[in-house]
């Protein structure tokens, strides 16, 4: 009977367990630009021989591979390095083979050290050097190749031939010519997005520009321009403007959401597209593009990326309902599908169908509309409800932007189910609102900490915490006075190392509802309002702070790494992030109605201290400092004063004079 | 520019987080004949739409697919079962898509009893029964087709033109009328192995068939089957023999592994193969072929399976050795590569070399010994130290195998590092051998059985449980005496649905090791030995309870869920296991040098006792029962009479007539 055999059956080695891989390798890992991407994976083989191994990473779109050695860390598993050099996105697999050459100078230094005749050994050894030499050339081939002869040499001592197969030369030139005719290639190769610093970095502050004008008059693009130096000084990177263009009149909302306007009611920025334009136009009370121009160039000279808010949904007078009614539902009667939520309508928005006829003419536009904006200078965009557009269509569009853009930034504006959030994540945004805005207890936050931390999830999805935003008032913060918008932007901008506040309602503490609802009063989504920056309680200064010290801490730049730390209280919340040698510790009195003391019980070896070395912790926002010993630290809080101290952990040093100080 | 588009981009639902799947269906998914297998999945899409989907699955080489409809479990996880009616390779994968007809009919339900007008709403109902209609015939087509004409009647009232368009009729037709223009199907398919009973639950008796003589004389496969009523009397269904085949003479050993055999020794039954034949053969000393399916033929009438050791090395007399030297390593001298572990030489043993040229005829040859032995009647094979041959053989021949002869159940005796014997039991072993033998204290039996029985590692390793082996005399049976023995036998058996033991030497207590070694003393691999199956101590009644218990409570007869509850000390071990209503506690006293008294606090709710729910627990070993209240429940246990109790736990029953019972 004649059998059937795999072509690879003379491969020994399995590669399993890759690492990093999201779900095995269907998506792409998520890294920023020079990051050591540290690959892992498990080789395997029968038997007791060597195994040697390479990680092979390029960037995509590159033919040739380049390699770095497999190291063996234990376990059967073997790790290697590659520095993320450009932007972009790279590919990586992993190569092993059973190396021979190992097995034998192992195995036959042994036999030596134990006394026995090795003389067949070394023949062998001549035999594998020989083969080296020949699959190379040059100088490897010659060194190679006269390591054979002299380990062939039966005038010599057993004990130098041996010597002249193992010698740490000889060792070097052998791992340079591996003998590759069973290799095992691990199959699929693995995606990673390498994505500029700001993907992982970033204080974001949004504000509507319309409500940026003085003495109550429709704000312009260049009143935005005048707020940038007050934005800038407060330390965020990212200016967050709600979508820019003309607003329809059909249906149009009144102020606090009723269902009519008033004729000198602006609407809704997201109820988007009038006769003026759509998608592509700026609305023309804001400005020109020549503006829109102005400002893009302001902002970056201050360090900060203008982000726009791109809402794929029209208002019924956008030109695309004339020009490409095809691209909407259509109703038995002849009209188009507004949005609804039965029984709710939203007469004021039509939704594109994802499943019309002429999916592509759709999706070739919407993909235009950011590359007109990429075209006018943004990098980053703040995407609306991205969950009810369909998911293929964000990899596809996301993908095509950043093979010409890889630079560019996409914020997932997705309050939804867990895992559609993370879906989307995997399709390549590269930030995503999370549940933070209603976590409120210490367990709450731990567990949700953990979630997010985990290299499962972790490995594609960045949070972007944010305290506020247009749609959110949450309950907390009408009721909770300074105190608690203190603590949620401390925790906010500490936890994750990329989040955001709706400003200026947040730094002027703007906190009052529409009965029974996490809306704000008099929301700016639907009227003009008129901000007093210079108010006395303003926690301008107290962002400022922050937003210097998470300038000045490299662990706050990450959101990989964080270690909870156990204290007395469930009012007391204890966390730890390193970065090298930079280590912070945050306590947060989560309890804003009262003081709290009590201890914390750090895990010394987290924050890389002895158990009997003493150590300093420098509180940057009070700027008091504490020596502390051992795990069991005091802690205090009055949050009339501050809910959080945010402490720098220092070791001390000893110097050569034996004087001793903190590094 | 011409843009490039997916294939599947009208396709809006996407499916992730696909279970069971193994390395994310790289390696098939173990179950056994007639279970019933969940299967699950994540199913989003962007939106509220409604989502429908179904799981599809059929035998390996079915060109057709059967399909059971998924069913929303929540947060997006959907699933639907199978009936696994035959051993053999299945396969199964997802299919869904958008359910357009539930989202307009809840809908517009939730329309209606807002009183909003639904003429339009009607409209759509009705073209989505006509275009259903349209896509099925028969009775279900006009159905559908009259259910639109009603829908669309505008004689008659909106309240029952909706009501023949919702009725339960219409949503159980349009259920079989998906509109699957846009369906996604997921990629790849998955495989299950479905094996046959035996795989999850058994009990191994090893014995030496050459030990089986009377007044010690070289034992034959009559005496094995002499032997069988004793095996069976104890409730073993797995007869476990080592190599039956031809010694060889080179190099064979003598008693307690000495270097040379004196001319009457037997030498080890896995130094195979010599002038009478290799691994097709038989011992002549053992008896023939037809001696040997006489064996199989009475175990098989006794329900025991009898299992073959299948060691694939050879003796250098084996005749493989002249008619396929180059199935195995030559040196430069000549000479054949013999086992070795450097310094350490095996010279009575050859290893054969998996990357020789001839790879394919050596395969195609091991294979044979596979099938000759299935065509005499073998179902079950225990094999030698699979580690030490080819990973990639192994997957090829098991699959070869299990494609004919699905029936067949392979154990890997692989004691080796962890992810090793996982790579191994991926690529196709029933059973594996486990650490068991060295786990000794509560917490490593906590930890292990914790990591055996998650879902990742029970879908494809089956663990088999052996207090001792012919290798492995390990310390603590050495030292512990009877209690030990009992303990180890009932943790073995009560832990693991599957377990061994070698014998005589374990119901006989055999404790003497070699100085120094966990090493039997005059080890039968080595020597014949003759048994006093009688004497007075042997532990043969107590296995023979394990194994009625075993039989009698299917709580025991699997090996993934598993419970371990609180206990007042280290040295009480407590779990419990549940299949439906049978439910079954174990305490065990693992120090067997003392009587240990405290408390179990159990989990009442792993047991499915209700918080002030009384019940009986029935000590099967010593048949006391004791009537327990609540979580907290005193147990004692005095390892000179029993270290281990192994309750059935049985809830309080009401009658009709108020007399209450036990169930």
């Amino acid at each position: 009977m004649a059998r059937q055999f795999p072509e690879d059956g003379q491969r020994r080695v399995v590669i399993e367990g890759v690492y990093p891989a999201v779900e095995g390798g269907r998506y792409p890992v998520k890294r920023i630009l020079s990051d050591v991407v540290e690959c892992s994976c498990d080789l395997l083989s029968d038997g007791h021989d060597s195994l040697a191994g390479r990680m092979l990473f390029r960037r995509s779109g590159d033919h040739a591979w380049q390699s770095s050695p497999l190291v063996a860390r234990g376990n059967d598993r073997w790790s290697a390095t590659f520095h993320a050099s450009e932007i972009g996105r790279w590919e990586i697999t992993f190569e092993a083979w059973i190396d021979a050459y190992t097995t034998w100078r192992l195995g036959t230094q042994k036999k030596r050290d134990a006394g026995q005749d090795i003389q067949v050994e070394l023949a062998m050894g001549e035999r594998l050097l020989a083969q080296a030499a020949s699959r190379t050339d040059g100088e490897l081939s010659t060194l190679l190749s006269n390591a054979a002869d002299a380990t062939g040499d039966r005038l010599r001592s057993a004990d130098a031939r041996l010597d002249a197969a193992v010698c740490d030369d000889v060792v070097r030139a052998m791992a340079l010519a591996p003998n590759l005719a069973n290799v095992t290639r691990y199959d699929p190769v693995l995606s990673i997005v390498v994505d500029p610093p700001l993907a992982r970095f970033s204080a974001w502050y949004e504000l509507f520009p319309r409500s940026c004008g003085a003495h109550g008059k429709h704000g312009t693009l260049g009143d935005v321009v005048r707020r940038l130096d007050y934005v800038a000084h407060m330390g965020f990177d990212v200016l967050y403007v709600p979508p820019i263009h003309p607003i329809g009149y059909a249906f149009r909302k009144g102020p606090n959401n009723v269902l009519t306007a008033g004729p000198n009611d602006p609407g809704s920025p997201w109820a988007i597209g009038a006769k003026e334009g759509g998608h592509k136009a700026i609305h023309p009370d804001l400005g020109t593009l020549d503006d829109f121009r102005r400002l893009v160039r302001e902002a970056r000279a201050r360090k900060i990326e203008l982000a726009l808010d791109i809402a794929f949904q029209v208002s019924p007078d956008h030109p695309y309902v004339r020009e490409h009614p095809n691209w909407f539902f259509q109703r038995p009667d002849g009209t188009i599908q507004y949005a609804e939520n039965p029984p709710k309508k939203y007469q004021d928005v039509y939704p594109f169908d994802f499943e019309c006829e002429d999916w592509r003419g759709l999706w070739a536009e919407l993909l235009d509309v950011f590359l007109f904006w990429v075209g006018e200078g943004v990098r980053v965009f703040r995407v609306d409800n991205p969950h009810t557009k369909s998911l293929r269509f964000w990899q596809w569009c996301i993908d095509e932007i950043k093979a010409v853009h890889p630079e560019v930034i996409f914020l997932a504006e997705a309050f939804t189910r867990p895992n559609l959030m993370y879906a989307l994540a995997k399709r390549g945004f590269s930030q995503s609102y999370t549940y933070f805005t209603w976590r409120d207890t210490k367990a709450e936050f731990e567990a949700y900490l953990c979630e997010l931390t985990e290299p499962g999830i972790s490995d594609f999805y960045r949070p972007n915490f944010w305290p506020n935003t247009p749609d959110i008032l949450p309950e907390h913060l009408q009721h909770g006075g300074r105190p608690m918008f203190v603590l949620r932007l401390l925790l906010a901008a500490t936890l994750s190392s990329n989040y955001g506040i709706y400003g200026p309602a947040f730094e002027l503490m703007e906190h009052v509802a529409r009965a029974g609802s996490e809306e704000y009063i008099d929301n700016e989504k639907f009227q003009l309002r008129s901000w007093d920056l210079d108010r006395d309680d303003s926690l301008r200064e107290v962002i400022t702070r922050v937003n210097a010290i998470r300038r000045g801490n490299p662990a706050f730049q990450q959101a990989r790494q964080l270690t909870f730390h156990r204290t007395s209280s469930d009012a007391l919340l204890c966390f730890s992030k390193r970065a090298e040698d930079n280590v912070v510790l945050v306590v947060a009195n989560m309890d804003v109605y009262r003081a709290h003391s009590g201890f914390v019980y750090l895990d010394l070896g987290a924050l890389g201290i002895h158990e009997r070395e003493s150590f300093q912790v420098h509180d940057l926002m009070s700027d008091a400092r504490y020596h502390w010993n051992g795990s069991r630290n005091p802690i205090s809080l009055d949050p009339q004063r501050s809910p959080v101290s945010v402490f720098v952990v220092r070791k001390k040093i000893r110097s050569e004079h034996d004087f001793e100080y903190y590094q």
